[in-house]
This record gives C-alpha cells, sequence and structure tokens, in this order.
C-alpha cells in the first residue's frame, strides 16, 4: 500500500480551514473528496500543519496511503482535475517511505506573515494579506522580534484551544521586513503552538506603532500569561509556505 | 474648480474594464458614483490607460474636476469609504494643474505580466496570473522580446478595434525574467496600442515554449499584420504598474 506525499497550494478564504469539519468546506474534505473520484478509496490525508480558517499555504504538506498504484505525475493531474473548482492544487505527488509522516517527521516549518501598511484599503489583496493603517515601524518590529527567537516558554503566544502537550518551543527566525507599503514577518521552527505566529504578529504590531517598546515584548514572553501579550492578528495575512523533512 | 489627481488600485475581475459601459460594472462608474456620494456631483473621469475586463491596476492614475475644494487626504479617505464594498482603491488624491490631463500628459506607462509557469493549476492566483502548464524558457522570450525594443510599426500586435492614429510607438523596455514558476514580463514606453502588451506576450510564449524563434518574432513585427503574430495573452495577468508624468 504506498504511501504518497503531496505539497498543496490553497486560498484559505475559501475554506474553514485544514481540518475536517461539520461547519463547512475544510481543505482535507476537498482532498479526500478528490481522492475518492480518482481511485475510490476513502483514504485520510494528514498534514503537516493544521491551518486554521482563511490561513494560506504555498507548500502545505500532506501525507496519504493508497491502495492504487500509480506514477506520481498521474496522481498529482488526476487529482488537481478532481479537486476543481476548489482552490487547491497539488503542486507535487511523491512516494513516501512508509514511516514518513507528513506531521510527526517535519523537522522545520515556514510562515510568512504579510502586512500591507498603507492609509488606503485592499483592493487586489483583499483576504491575502491584513491591512494595517496607521504607520508601522518596521525595523522596530525586527528588532522586538529577536527577543522571542530562542528556546522559551511560549505560553504568552499559545491559543487557549492549543493541544500541545509542551508550550516550549524553540524559534529559528522571525525576521520583519519592510519593501514599499508592506512588510512581510518571515519565521521558521521545528513546529509552532496554535496561533503561535499570530499572536507573535499581534503583539509586533503594538511595537510597530509605538504603543509597545522591545521590553514590553520580553515582559510579555516572560510572564507566560496569554492576557499580556498582543491580539490575535487575522488569519487572512498567514502563509505556510514550506515544510523541511530530514 | 479645483482638478484632483488619483492613483489607483483595482482587482480588474470585479469589472468589465476601465470605461463605463451598459453591459456591467466599470471601474470608471464605480469611482464617478462615489464621487457623487462624496460630494454630489457627476463628475467624468479620465483615466491614464483605459484598461480592458479582467486587467488589474496597481498605480493607474485618472483625473477629475470637482466644484468641491476638500483636502487631498480627506478626498482620498471619503471616496475609499464610498467605494466600498468595490475592489478599487485610492491610493493617493493629489491636486493638479489645471492643464494636467491624466490621458495626455502622461510620458510613460508601466506594465507588468504574470505567467505562472507549472504543471500544477493555480489555487491562490487564480484570476491574477495566466497560468501555462508547458514549461517556457523565460531567457528565450527575454532574448526574442529585444527584436520589439525601439520604434517600430506595432501593427501586427494591435488589436481590430484599436483608436490609435498611428500603429508607430516606441517600446522603451520589454524584460522576461523568471523567479521559481513565475515568469514576470516587464514593459514600458510612452503609450501603447489596444491589447498591444497582451499581443506581445502572447507572441513571446511561443518563443518560450519553442514554436517560435526569435526570427519568427522580427518577421512577424515585419509584416504589420495582426494575423502573422501570436495569439492575445488573457486578461488576467495583466497589471497597468504605473503612470509618470513631466
Amino acid at each position: 500500500m504506498p504511501r504518497y506525499r503531496l505539497t498543496l497550494e490553497y486560498d484559505g478564504r475559501a475554506f474553514v480551514g485544514w481540518q475536517r469539519q461539520d461547519n463547512g468546506p475544510s481543505v482535507q474534505a476537498a482532498l479526500e473528496a478528490a481522492i475518492r473520484k480518482f481511485c475510490g478509496e476513502s483514504a485520510t490525508v494528514h498534514a503537516a500543519g493544521r491551518t486554521d480558517s482563511g490561513v494560506h499555504a504555498l507548500g502545505q504538506v500532506v501525507h496519504v496511503d493508497l491502495v492504487k498504484e500509480a506514477p506520481t505525475d498521474t496522481v498529482r493531474d488526476a487529482l488537481n482535475a478532481h479537486l476543481r473548482p476548489a482552490p487547491v492544487a497539488v503542486l507535487d505527488a511523491a512516494a513516501a517511505a512508509p514511516d514518513f509522516h507528513a506531521r510527526f517527521s517535519a523537522i522545520e516549518r515556514r510562515y510568512r506573515y504579510r502586512i500591507v501598511n498603507r492609509r488606503a484599503p485592499l483592493a487586489l489583496d483583499i483576504g491575502r494579506a491584513w491591512h494595517v493603517s496607521v504607520p508601522l515601524d518596521a525595523a522596530a518590529m525586527h528588532g522586538a522580534a529577536q527577543l522571542l527567537v530562542g528556546n522559551h516558554d511560549f505560553t504568552s503566544f499559545r491559543a487557549a484551544e492549543c493541544q500541545a502537550k509542551s508550550p516550549v518551543k524553540t524559534l529559528d527566525a522571525l525576521d520583519v521586513e519592510r519593501i514599499g507599503d508592506e512588510i512581510t514577518i518571515a519565521t521558521r521552527a521545528r513546529s509552532f503552538l496554535h496561533h503561535q505566529v499570530r499572536n507573535m504578529v499581534g503583539t509586533l504590531k503594538l511595537v510597530g506603532e509605538g504603543k509597545w517598546a522591545a521590553d514590553d515584548v520580553a515582559a510579555a514572553l516572560a510572564a507566560r500569561d496569554r492576557a499580556k501579550s498582543g491580539p490575535t492578528a487575522p488569519a487572512e495575512g498567514l502563509y505556510l509556505v514550506a515544510v523541511r523533512y530530514p
């Protein structure tokens, strides 16, 4: 029974999130339906990152076991045909080892968060970036972000419903860069807590608008209390960029 | 009666094009309706480039005469409020000289054309790029593109319905660049013929897939016959990036 590894792009606006749920269309359900149409199998797909509603993916990785053996290009093309018109694309399909697990084998996840920082509302990027109209100091945000890099207890940046066993994570990078009106926050770690990226971005936004100093970010981290950090940034600016495996 | 110069971003998918028409919503009609709501005036807006249906703008420039005098920031913010929920944003409003004309004063227009060149269909860029699944040689496209740069009779790249007095134009740049799966074609000129950019892109795509050599592009240009060049590339990949004035 071959295991396939698939790399996915999707537009998070169309879905209640990665995970199959009763309250609306999920990426997982769309993909599992396409698999049923392709080979008649009711397989369960496992993803590296269970993205929330509105969160986009440029390189989500999933695995699935199928009885059907087919060339990987055929798997990719057939699933793409059956996924239409859902805004999900299988960028790549590959054969995976039997012990490969999209979630548990991952050694690094990369996310990007997009802020469009200008007075005018969004026209082309509605639902694809966070529109912040107050001027943000990206250099100050980047400086404060460095206080979060490293091995820390991220309880202050963890959603109440987070199911991770431990709030201690190692954040490998959190870089804030402005190009014109756009501020990009690029981050990577072996894994993240639920809402961790969006909570870090919401906190850095307070620094960007001058409401918080870098010291306040350090104090929020040290407090180990979700109430002590900033609000959760909206889902629409977040992209799961890539997942790395050994 | 002050003249205002406005810079616009819009998502071309929502409109039948720039120009007011009977067959559906236009950017011009949306903007003129917002102006009526703002100050009660039935003003006509003039644009630098009359973009077709599906063509996007990152920096369209328009001008309008209003009886109402208001701070330019107020004009921008009020028009943006009244434009909602249409995907049009006024990025900037400025006072313009009485003899400024968005179309006739322009000395340079910049367009960008986006191709996503990969087997998988588009998920995040549906309607915002041309999906080409056959592999394209961007370097060959760039080489052939240089044969179009300069002062030429562009009859072969001109739409039948083009209203320009002369088919002779000076093309200042036509650069093709690949970054990963994305091929960007950046071009600038004082002005373009109707469909000229899309017809040049459609022709360069033939070069990219190896069906045409650079010589065929030169021959198509020399033929001064629309039937001798390639098909018109789809509107969805085209962006009016910026317009320059003296």
